[in-house]
């Protein structure tokens, strides 16, 4: 499963929207802007897409458009007839539907691919419906069993119709605290980091540089949370041009490619709650890791999935950035900032850029590209070689449902 | 796109559990059963599976069950940890499922890994969300379009809560009539070759052999189609096992193992409703028998999906197996049914075994690896050697938004 993969894959365009409150759009119209995107940025025609992968989870439950989205979607752009498949994997749809193109590549079945993630999510008017679609990331069919976790993790049943991920990720945040003494400091410290980069990402959804002061100041969500340390509702959506060696030669594309070197997914396993040592996030990174043949000091730059900034500290631990308990401590130095050891989530991370499920895992691909690339403007990571992202979804047993890491490598012609 | 693969890929475990209705199960407990049985088939162990595709299209709107469905789902089984993948392509799903996994194989990213598909359609309480997700397989957004489209073949808008799928395979229906001569007796002939096969086919929703005149007498639904002629709801969930050589020499599978020779998914195209030469099943068709290096008069048993008896009608011509306008001749002389030149459907097709959207495909290829195997009795086609699938669905254009077709081999070891 993990061996080094013999055929290499590379992104030669990629995209992402602006992310936030978009009223006037829909799924087609971001899916057109962000395709748009990726053609030009890789200097491709619509004609050489020979098959597209789409990543979405809000159309069936909030507009009621089910099961051929990406079709649908891509017709006015003149992506007919070619094969196009549906994937999901709630917040880690986007990064599983690049996986599926990169096996489509690998088998030699294509040279030139197209992965788009997409998701109109506000929706003022259907409060009801957006909260449904939320819950339905966890097993709806034994929502006592998700309440019992968060009950026996010393929570309580959100009665306010917020996501229940939050009470999820709070759980965890608290039995972190308790045993590691880290504090809701070192969520602040992280987020604040996340919202002062973001301020230089023109696509983020919030803009605006907060201190550690400041985020703990910003209103309650649930404790160990507050506002500035969950990632919002969005609108948005980013693709990536996928190639085969061949497919990069066809489209002339090769002098701004970034390498695939890894990527792995996995789903919810079976251990004790406080095993961190097997988290979903630990093996996805570790198979990814093993794949791209790099450690922990070899990366230069990550993108995790931070719906709360305790998902962040976790996936820290997790790609063996820091040890257990320590990520607090290192914030606070700068290890984690730009122009720090690592700097993660130069971006603003889901925090601050905003987070619309299905394009989320495509978004950080976004980034990673552009820093390997050096087009990061002010918050460009120097001599970034090796990158990495984690984008992780749903609930199940004890963790996240699905989780995938990828590696990207600068690559030069 | 349409070379030689270069990896073989096998089919070393198939089930289906029976189709119909069945108020009693759950996507869990069908998934359950399908996933048992094809295990069992295969001679595998849970911890031989090394990652799964799921395929289901209903729990989001008739359930409010988003997205990780198959993590759900499989979790109860001991399949955790592992990748798995939710895919959805219409009625499609389950093969557009399967080729993903055929690309894992011949990626060399594993060995042996686990398709599922599986619906839950039956929700006698529910009716109006029923019908919107057989709607939802259009473009909501655009449903002028789709009524601009019936309308323009003759037809009206449907008011009486029936799936839209009817009306727009009756407008095709009508124009095929008009143009080649064919006439609704032609429908019902296939008809009653379906309902006639089901009679010796234990897991089929309708086991009732059927003469066509009983077929043109049956409830009328929108002309030219009587309700013996169009699939019915289902619940139901099909699965297989899929292999590289490497996987089926370590399952001990090589025995009753069939090889996947082509495999091939299109999409909606752009074209003339009268231009049936492109028409996407033509397409897939040609692209699925040119990786299989084969021509019609090579197949020895095929399974279309007939959601209408008129889609059963087309695809054997798209098949090449008939010239356009002469199926009701040949289906009157009994060459397609059981010991005629080339039986259709001997599975009795969807309009009697029934038709549980995210299960169809992978239902077909059951009765395609059944027949190879040899192990169909009463209704067992002599010397199988090739068997061609044919599954589409949704509707976008003219035609169908999603169609895979799949050519299988008997194979030896």
């Amino acid at each position: 499963m993990s061996a080094p993969p013999t055929q290499d894959v590379f992104l030669a365009g990629v995209s992402m929207t602006a992310f936030g409150k978009r009223p006037g759009d829909s799924v087609k119209t971001l899916t057109a802007e962000a395709v748009t995107a990726a053609l030009s940025d890789a200097g491709a025609a619509v004609a050489d897409i020979e098959a597209a992968w789409f990543s979405n989870t809000r159309q069936p439950m909030l507009e009621g458009q089910n099961t051929v989205r990406g079709q649908i979607a891509l017709r006015p752009l003149g992506l007919t007839g070619i094969p196009v498949v549906n994937v999901e994997n709630a917040c880690a749809s986007g990064s599983t539907a690049l996986l599926q193109a990169i096996h489509w590549l690998r088998a030699g079945a294509g040279d030139v691919g197209l992965v788009v993630g997409v998701e109109k999510m506000v929706f003022p008017d259907r409060p009801d419906r957006v909260a449904a679609a939320f819950a339905g990331g966890t097993d709806i069919h034994d929502r006592e069993a998700v309440l019992d976790y968060i009950r026996a993790m010393g929570g309580e049943a959100p009665t306010d119709g917020r996501s229940l991920f939050m009470d999820l990720y709070a759980a965890q945040a608290r039995a972190h605290l308790a045993r590691f003494g880290s504090t809701p400091l070192d969520l602040a410290l992280l987020a604040a980091k996340n919202h002062t980069a973001a301020a230089h990402n023109p696509r983020s959804q919030y803009r605006t540089a907060m201190t550690a002061s400041q985020v703990l100041a910003d209103k309650p969500i649930v404790f160990p949370f507050t506002r500035a340390m969950c990632a919002p509702v969005s609108d948005g959506a980013a693709a990536a041009i996928v190639c085969s060696a061949r497919g990069l030669k066809r489209l002339g594309a090769a002098g701004r490619a970034v390498r695939v070197r890894g990527c792995a997914l996995v789903s919810a396993g079976v251990r004790a709650p406080d095993d961190l040592a097997n988290h979903i996030g630990r093996r996805a990174a570790t198979q990814a890791c093993e794949q791209a043949e790099i450690g922990p000091a070899d990366i230069d730059v990550v993108e995790v999935h931070d719906a709360t900034s305790y998902a962040e500290l976790q996936q820290i631990e997790n790609l063996g950035l820091a040890e257990p308990g320590t990520v607090g401590a290192r914030v606070a130095t700068g290890d984690f900032a730009l122009g720090g050891r690592t700097p993660v989530n130069p971006s603003g991370g889901l925090v601050a850029k905003g987070h619309p499920v299905g394009a989320t895992g495509l978004a950080q691909l976004f980034e990673l590209t552009t820093q390997l690339r050096d087009e990061a403007g002010p918050r460009q990571v120097e001599q970034a070689r090796i990158a990495v992202a984690e984008n992780g979804g749903g609930f199940l047993g004890v963790e996240e449902a699905a989780t995938v890491v990828t590696v990207l490598e600068r690559w030069a012609a």
